[in-house]
């Protein structure tokens, strides 16, 4: 068995004959970048072997000189002998098992610096009906007179018609005595969960929790206040199996592969959820309920429902509404006979975190035209008011994550996250965590286009302009490149670049997410600049400049006043059904009452598409206050 | 370890020390008589050991003679060495392991029998509305223009919202399409079940049960007909640890007790449905739903809820009304999704047995004043029309199902079932299966004091005359006695005789039943004879002579036309709650309806029954036509 050593960690391990590097780094809690799902397609795994022998898939990625070096795709290496690997910071998902607590948050690009935004944005209020409400009870003690049975007894404390699962069942006659006849029922509606000996109202604790595809959020909530006590992140390990839903729908075609991506989507929220209770000294037994919100795929995986028919078409789910279940029936650490719901999904594309964003926009109740643009790997929107509301869905692809682009990384210590450049073309830039350069994030990205454009590096088709004087543009085989960073200045000691072929992969994901809007919007009977209110949600935190989507055409050019950065709103509203099963209900007649519709079926698409691949469109009038500046 | 050999089954096996004699038996699979639960007591399971050597604790049942002759309680004996013990029809509960098949029914005394005599009672009518349905849907495929999910296409077809569990769900979508979107959903009320591929519509068996404290009956229905295929019973396994609900209260008071009694239960119909399955060729998931009747301990320890609180004071269940589960949460082999309901109990000593015969008598929408008598080893009696229900327990005691009695057996093969006794003192009697008699069961018992009586061997109060002309009877060490047969024609080479003490408690048995049935007519204001309906229940079957059950004041002297023995109504009234979710309604209904009095804080009860310990009774003119043939 040979045996592996992961420098800087300087982790060990023997493996067995047939496991990549990559399969070995995940068994020994190394988060390497599998964006493609471990096909050798993106690179983004390479690391370098410094001694011994592995054998390699042949690949096109590298380049002779980085084949000289000893460097190899992690995923498609597999050790002959005892090796030494030093793994780039390049390689990566993020340092999550090394960072500091402090620093856990920033590396998230402001996962949790939304949810505070969010609170800015007024929310929607429900009567407080949380999920599960703890009930204290002093019973009358059973007499000769008065001898109905103990199920019966709690009913009519309770003043209701009781549901309960025969387990529950099972502990009540011990319980009530034990108790001499006080008790907690823990319910959810008409059901009793569970009950506990004694008063332990005061401690009813639950949890709200964002799945996304690459980060996910939990929020602890305290469910008889609805005050929030914290909120944990940390990457999807899903995210070994790559970075896209359609790559994760593939992995898990196969029962084992659907187990897989479960257990790893559970294991990340188990941990979170372990970080939260321990950091408030709660026990996990006292967190009643649980609300999730995601995209479809990541709802079905969460519960082990297969997301196989979600990519062919006609792209049907296997559910929009899912039933309530106990915590424990997928393994999730709270109470076990705790609640756990989802936020229901309206199609394939549109899940449960975009019916949560309508829920906490509250364009379900606007009596204006408004508007909701998700933006991640896929961008979702959904448009309407009180009367209507209609959505659909668009394949950004992870150019904004970082995906197929050059130096493009996920948010983390180092990412360039903000980028100007100045008429000399000198690039100042600042990073995540202030550390030095490793690659360039979502909104460094956004930002590099911007002032691309804005100093006529790029022209409004997004070609480099060779002619422009300066020797940060250079050609290479594989085209033309604007370097960012020197590699004197680079962690990487190799030059930060944005390519001809990134500037394309960006422009492709800005102008799905501008047409669908756009196709929407028009297909309702309405022009963009109709929208009287415009939410953005998404992954980009703070560190997204709203004025910069708007000069690449990302978003509409339309009054600021308009525009709200809303944040984690899939969050809010998972927040909003924990506390309230009104929100719930309101939730759920949300995706009912929203129509979807399916923009690869709609005929304007295309050409209104192509009318989009420009910097920030072929129709300059759209953009009028882009034009003024250009 | 000792070796034991059982003759004349001729089963041996090994057994480790400290295992009783009887225990051995249960696990070769043979039923020893233990009405006392194996507390050394009854003297019911007397067997000899032929060869060997048993440690045997002192009692004082056996005669000096039986332990020459070799013979010791089962229970209290344990093998030292190898031992042969013979094993006489008299400690056997029933042979069920060796009796052929057609002698099956007979050997329980009807309890097949009563259930055609039911039929004879016109069944109240209620929708057909199955506790399970199958109904056989072809789906729409989905396109891209109708793309909701899998889940809301079935809730579509099926034009309600239906709700479903986890793991149901996560077989939808493989499912739909391996069958081509022909499935089949098995439904209870709104809620699916499971889905099977396919049309199975037409095979949707359920079975219908009473769980009785000695004997089990299932009947197999067709649930698209109603049609009854059939029905089988055997023992109650739980026997082995005593004939009557309180020892078997006792000895699950620990956890390890409640799940052997459990156990037991479940043992004991799933091999009723394994013959019945095997039977009518139907395989065991094409039985769906299951609804069971039985007392309040009974149904405790079917669900595996602690009945402990039964017995003591203020007598209190678990539950009346219990949830509906999954057959397979108990472990009972129909289909693992199939649905299992029970009757709603009313009190700790008033069951859904007593529900389902009130729903089954249609008592409850009676204009004239009813009752229903359940007689067994606990009495339970109900009265009241369309506008008020009220009931009581007493607790008879096992005398009629040859409890207490020195001769008296269960119904098997050569218990004498019927008897006459002549002028001259001969005695006529016939058995069941035409065997050499082996003891007296119920319905013989009835008969030996009514013919007693008229041939003035005992006198009203239950004495017999020493000074009767006839060497039938004799004074022993343990008082009179008189001699129904003698050795000579019995099985087991000993004379059948009834003693002065099995009359006595004959006739505490008969006088608790009739004290509770007075006793609750005149707290509502009534005597026995404003009763325009009474319908007599319980496991005599067709063996009972209602002439004379009247002739020793068990029932009440009324008009015969008034009287109508009904069998076993708890089985119907199961029957009916399978076929009729408005039944179960109904059933629901009743139970919340019904009024429980405790007799034991009823201040009349001892006066009236003291009273009653006579035959018929101390007060001769509330049976006139005894009186005139007396």
């Amino acid at each position: 068995m040979p045996k592996i050593t992961f420098y800087p960690d300087n982790k060990e391990l023997d493996v067995a004959e047939g496991v990549s590097l990559t399969e070995a780094a995940i068994s020994s809690g190394i988060f390497i970048n599998s964006a493609c799902g471990k096909k050798g397609l993106c690179g983004k795994c390479k690391v370098r072997v410094k001694d011994g022998k592995v054998e390699t898939k042949p690949t096109g990625i590298l380049t002779q000189e980085e084949i000289e070096k000893g460097f190899v795709l992690s995923c498609q290496s597999f050790p002959r002998t005892d090796v030494i690997v030093d793994l780039p910071p390049s390689a990566r998902t993020g340092r999550e098992q090394i960072l500091k607590e402090e620093a856990k948050i920033e590396h998230l690009e402001g996962v949790l610096s939304k949810v505070k935004e969010i609170e800015r944005l007024k929310s929607p209020s429900f009567p407080h009906s949380p999920l599960a409400t703890k009930l204290f009870l002093k019973l009358l003690p059973p007499t000769l007179d008065d001898h109905i049975s103990d199920l019966e007894r709690l009913s009519r404390e309770l003043a209701s018609d009781i549901k309960i699962d025969l387990c529950t069942l099972r502990e009540i006659p011990g319980l009530l005595r034990q108790s001499d006849w006080g008790v907690t029922a823990i319910m959810s509606k008409e059901k009793i969960l569970y009950l506990e000996e004694g008063d332990t109202s005061h401690r009813n604790f639950g949890l709200a929790c964002d799945v996304g595809t690459t980060s996910v959020v939990v929020q602890l909530i305290d469910l008889s206040t609805e005050k929030i006590l914290d909120t944990e992140a940390s990457y999807n390990r899903q995210l070994h199996y790559g970075a896209d839903v359609i790559t994760r729908i593939i992995f898990a075609k196969n029962k084992e592969g659907l187990e897989r991506l479960n257990s790893l989507i559970i294991k990340t929220i188990n941990c979170l959820i372990q970080r939260l209770s321990k950091e408030h000294k709660i026990d996990p037994s006292e967190i009643t309920a649980m609300v999730c919100a995601g995209n479809t795929t990541m709802l079905s995986l969460l519960l082990k429902i297969s997301p196989a028919y979600i990519r062919l078409e006609p792209y049907i789910p296997a559910f929009s509404f899912s039933p309530k279940i106990k915590a424990s029936e997928i393994g999730i650490n709270i109470n076990s006979k705790g609640a756990l719901a989802c936020l229901p999904n309206v199609a394939s594309y549109v899940g449960g975190d975009i019916v949560s964003g309508v829920l906490a926009s509250r364009i379900y109740e606007a009596d204006e035209l408004s508007m909701l643009i998700d933006i991640g790997t896929n961008g979702e929107i959904a448009i309407g008011n009180k009367d209507w509301l209609v959505c659909c869905a668009s394949s950004a692809g992870p150019a904004f994550e970082g995906g197929g682009v050059r130096c493009g990384i996920r948010a983390m210590d180092g990412a360039i996250s903000s980028i100007e450049i100045a008429g000399d073309y000198k690039v100042r830039y600042s990073t995540i965590g202030n550390a030095s350069p490793i690659g360039i994030c979502g909104s460094g990205l956004i930002d590099s286009l911007t002032e691309l454009l804005k100093v006529e590096i790029i022209d409004r088709a997004g070609n480099i302009r060779e002619e422009v004087p300066t020797e940060r543009i250079r050609r290479t085989g594989d085209g033309l490149e604007f370097v960012l960073v020197r590699k004197e200045e680079s962690a990487l000691s190799e030059d930060i670049v944005i390519t001809q072929s990134d500037i394309s992969n960006l422009i492709f994901s800005k102008g799905a997410i501008y047409t669908a809007a756009s196709v929407l919007a028009n297909k309702m009977g309405f022009q963009l600049q109709d929208i009287k209110r415009l939410y953005i949600a998404g992954g980009f935190g703070n560190y997204l400049s709203l004025e910069k989507a708007i000069m690449i055409g990302l978003l509409p050019d339309i009054e600021r006043s308009k525009l709200q950065f809303i944040g984690n709103s899939s969050l809010v509203g998972a927040r909003l059904c924990l506390c309230s099963q009104e929100a719930m209900d309101k939730a759920k007649e949300i995706a009912k009452r929203m129509t979807y519709i399916e923009l690869s079926a709609n005929s304007d698409y295309m050409h209104e598409y192509t009318a989009s691949l420009f910097l920030p469109h072929t129709d300059i009038d759209r953009f009028p206050t882009v034009n003024r500046k250009l």
